[in-house]
This record gives structure tokens, C-alpha cells and sequence, in this order.
């Protein structure tokens, strides 16, 4: 079993609140991260496969290219989390609520079980990993 | 003459807009930027003198990481560039005029002579140097 | 199941040694590592858990970080691991000793079975990680 | 258990073509790919096992560099993959096809069950992971 | 003045040798890098100029990327030095020699006066700087 | 005019202290720096002149990293700046003192007018640059 990883980086702005509480509780929950600020998020996208005898790759990194920049890059790439995206209205943009979004994304995307992990680097010292489980 | 750099990061939402430009003239002008969007923003100061021989040093460092607490990151840091800063309202925040902005601040903010470069990196591949004449 | 990760670095002075053995054995076996120099080192310390769906969060990054500044840099950073340190009057601190002895620390001060991983870098070239298992 | 890794570079041509099919078809297959290139390629070698509380290692540093030297650097650094090396006749050299023949290399040259996965780093934005199964 | 860089990475393939000299003469001047080998090569390419007040820019970065990829990525990516291009047949593509022809190459590309430097980093330890005189 | 820059890293222990200054002094001007610690320092050593015509090179590589292995490397690799150097009996190694005495060795070993300066970095965040007069 081999794994292949593609990373991309994007420039994105967020805020985290909650929809249901006030602006003094969001605040209190999430600190500096409630007010609007930004990131050069890099996003590290992890295939996991047997290694096709004929072409020698996992899967076509050409096509995976393709499959993120429709996916990823063309949603969430100069745009605000909160106010151009449909998925931040009542959670947070939390690194681990992101993640988990651009994950579900990404296993509609791909063929079944290809998908082996996400790892979204939100600045040089947070990051978030979210490992499917084993077929 | 002997050059030391601190470097420190932030994280800042930003839109490229000119308040005197509709949206489509924006738009047409800064591109994608014209959308909000953030950064992680890494900026090297850069400071030049002679060595104290009693101290062995051009400035002190924990002087100069207060400034730069004072300055920059109270100022930018986890903020929105052009709804929570005075400095663009008129003109777009390039990094450019972001790195111009950081410039005069600090030259107000330190010993005069002092202040040699600010360098500016607003993604892994896009960097703004502003340097100081010689005295 | 999420990983989240925090990275920090210090600045630590060591020589790898072993109490019971000779200057002439203890240079035999470590080679130049024997002699008294240091690093900066890299910690990736890697929580796991389910998200917490009213947060967003898998802990709270401002607690890891109290976390980690009093059980990890208190301790280490601008210290001297042989003499500073009660952990290697015997045993030397070769990267692997010293990720348990971090390890342990953490394990105590997590909540039990957050710890996923600590992941200590000592240079570019050199990274020791060492892994929970499964609950 | 505990991991260690150590990471070295090399400076490497190559061109991705399947002995087996022309030109046209090679290039169709593996785009700009097929053409003669180059990487500074990037490889973390990960071993795994318990750390001998004589010495506080896993496996001596020293000796897997010499390792690495002569398994890897000997055979790769400045050198082309398609007419200097034995491997990539028939085969293209992918990133997976490469992983897996340093791996090969890798688990002849240690003793059996210390190697834990190879890591190939091809360019800044492009790896694979080859892990070996639990003994 | 101020300045803005923007910097990108191809992969190439070279070795370095002089049409006018036989194998064993080239291996003993360039050693290694008589073999033919590869890099990423990463390249920060300068511009200098006062900022346009009504753009709050240099030079527009959506410009100078499309001249840098028909100028450089056109022409050196995925190609090798030797044989792909016309520049090295009697000259060997050392670091020196092929900043050399990127700087002719954009000083014809871009308006007079406003090209800095080229700096060009071969592999992680090895970087060639031209700087342009002042006007 | 071309800069060309060789950049090595060496791991080093140190404590910032005065010989005439006592305990308390030293940690009053010094701070944690007056603590025994450690650097993976990272050195940029930039060489400038024409480039020879017959070879391509402004420098030979292979000689200047003999020259760096001498009087860097062997010097200061995997030792103590205080009492395994001459240098800081009476001054404290602050990174301006330490990048002066690297400037005062490499001046001495080059050819004239060969150095254009020194980089050190001494962590992630700090950094001393030396810049030679020219001729």
C-alpha cells in the first residue's frame, strides 16, 4: 500500500462564532480567533492505493490537480469562510471543522477508499488531521 | 555596520479596493484580491548600527520585540486591514502600501537611523522590501 | 477521529553522556554528539479525540498552549539538559530519551488518552516520534 | 515503540517513459513528465523500534547514514534514473515506482523489521509513502 | 523606492560541461556536476520602482507572472539545460552562467529600469544573486 | 558583479555573558541568554565577483566548502562558544559578536575582496547580516 500526497495553499478570511451565541460569548470561546482575521492555509491531500503496474502511480496526479482546484481552490481561495461559503452559518470555521468540511468534499470527489487523509496547516504551528478509517 | 532582523508572523483579512472604484472597477484592477481574503503575513524587520562593545549588541532584542508586540502584531494581528485599521479606506492594501504603512509606523516607533528594511512576505511566493536610505 | 497538532521550539544545550561510563567510552559511543553543544528543537505535540460538536474543537488550543509553555518550555527552553535537568544524570539525552522524558511530562498534564504523538525535530535532518497506542 | 527518522537530499534526472510505448503514447500518459527533468529529491527514511536502554538509541545515527550514503547518495545524487541505474528500463521512474525501488534497497541493506516506512519527497508540493507492516 | 519579488520553482535537468573540453577535463573541473543530474530550482525575481498612488503597486503581479511563465517556466521547465535549449553548448550551466541568461532574458522582457536582481536557488544550499546597478 | 551563497548549519552551545560582570548582571542585561543553551545556527556565507568566462564559476563550490568545513564546521560544530573557543573570555557570543569573529576567519582564508558578507541565523526568528565595504 502506497500513499500519495498533493499540497496546495490558499488565502482565506474567517471568523470563529457561532451563530447562536452572542458576539461577548464568541469572544469568551474563541478569543482573538472571533474576530475576522486570515490564513495561507496549506492543505496536504493523502491517496492511499495499490500502485497500477502499467502507469506506475496511485492515481493520475494530473487529474487530482484538477479534482482540487475544483473542489478546494475555486471555493475557498480568496473568498471569506463565514460570508461566501454555505457552511459556516451556525458552526465555527474552526481548523477542525474546516478540515472536516474540506473532507466531505473531497470523498464525494474521489473514487471510494482512494481518500487516506487530510491535513490542514493553518499557520506554521496548528495543524489538523483527519485519517479515514481502514477499508 | 551590522544588520540584525527579528521576524514575527500575523494573521489579517484584507480586500484590495479603492474607495473611490465600484466593485466591478476593483474587480478589474486588483483581480481576484478585490475579494476578502487573508494571509498569514511574515515581516522581517531589519535594523542597522554599529555593535555596543559593552554589550555586544545593535539593539536590544526584547526592545525590540516589545515595539513590534506595540506596533504590528496589537495592531494587525487576528484583525481586518480595512474595517478594523484608519489606513485603508482610500487605498487598497496591496503589500505595497501594507508594507508602507509598517514602514512609517515603526520608523515613528524607533531611534532615528535606526530602522534599515522592512520585508514583507504576504504569501510563499510574494514579498515587498522597503529600504532606507543611508543616512 | 481527529489529530491536532502544536508546534513550539527552544533553544537547549546537551551533551550525550552516560554516567557510568568513561569521557574516552562515552565519546566511543555517541561520536560528537559526547561533547557539549545544542539545538534548537521542533516539538509537534499531536492530541487525538472526537470533535466536540458544540465548540468545534478537540481541546483548546489556549489551554495546550498554557500546557506546553509550563511542562515544556519552563523546563527546557535556555536550559541545559544535563545539568539543569534531573533526567539525565545517567542516561544520556539522545533524541529518543529525551522525547520520553517529554512524553511523560505531557501524559501527566493531558487529560488521559488525548495524547496521540510527541514528534521532537532535533536539526533539519533528525526527528524522533513516539506514538500512543490505541485506547 | 518509538521512530526514528533521518532525511538527506540528492540531485537527480529523469525522464517518466514506459519502455514499451512510443514517445507519443509515453508523453500522453505522463504529460510534461516525459521529458527529460529534474528534482532535488527529498527522502526521510523512518526506522522503528524499542530504544536499548543501554544506549538510548533505536538504531546508531551514524551507522544509518553510512547506510543512506551508500544505498541512496552512492547510487543517486547526480546521477539520471533512466541510463545510469538499473531500474527503470521497462518501468517508468514515478514517484511510486522510485519510492518502492529505494525501499527495496532499504530493507535489504537493515535488519529485518527495522525499517518503518520510506518517505519521497519529489518537489515541494508532491510525496509518497511507502509503510512496511506491522511485524 | 521599493521593492517586490515574486518567486517560483521548476524542475530541470544539466550537467555541467564545456563543448571544448573532453569528459575527464569536465569531471575534474565540475566533479559531480559533470554527471548529468537535476534540481528544483526555486527563482526570486526583483523588481525595483516608486509605487503607482493609483494602484498602490509596482508593477501588476498578474503581469509579471505571465512574463514569467513564458520567459522562464515556458522555456526551462520539465526541459533540460543541454539539450533543450540553445544557451549551453559551449558554456557549462553552472548556477553563475544560467542566472546569467534568466537576467538577459527578463531585462528584454520587462520595461527598462525596473528588474532588480535574479536570485536563483539551485538546492538548499546553493543560491547565485545578479543585482542591477541604479539608474 | 554575482553573489554567490553556500549556506551550512552547525549545532552549538553557548551562554551570553561578560567576564567582568557578575551573575546577576549578566541575567539583567542579558536575560534567559545568560543561560547555558543552544543554537542549530544556520550560516549564509555570500562570496561576490565577476564571473571566470573559462569555468562559469565566481568561486570553485568544492573549495569554498573546504574552506567552511576548516573554519566554521571544525571550529564551532558540536561544541561550546565559551569554553571550547578563544573568542568569548571577555565578550558574550550575542549573534552580532559571534557573526563578527565568523567574518574576521573567512576574511583571512578567502582572497581579497572575495567576502560580501555574512548571514547567521541564530533560530527561525533572528538573524545577523555582515555586509563587506566595497573595494
Amino acid at each position: 500500500m502506497v500513499r500519495l500526497t498533493r499540497s496546495i495553499e490558499f488565502s482565506t478570511s474567517l471568523r470563529c462564532r457561532r451563530g447562536d451565541l452572542s458576539d461577548a460569548e464568541n469572544e469568551r470561546l474563541y478569543g482573538a480567533a472571533a474576530r475576522t482575521h486570515g490564513h495561507n492555509y496549506r492543505l496536504d491531500v493523502t491517496l492511499r492505493g495499490e500502485v497500477d503496474p502499467a502507469t506506475g502511480m496511485v492515481f493520475d496526479l494530473a487529474e487530482l490537480k484538477e479534482i482540487l482546484e475544483r473542489e478546494v481552490m475555486g471555493r475557498f481561495d480568496h473568498r471569506d469562510l463565514n460570508t461566501d461559503t454555505p457552511w459556516f452559518e451556525k458552526d465555527a470555521p474552526t481548523p477542525e471543522n474546516f478540515a472536516g468540511v474540506i473532507r466531505s468534499l473531497l470523498r464525494e470527489a474521489l473514487p471510494p477508499g482512494l481518500l487516506d487523509r487530510v491535513t490542514l496547516h493553518q499557520d506554521a504551528d496548528t495543524t489538523v488531521e483527519i485519517v479515514e478509517d481502514p477499508a
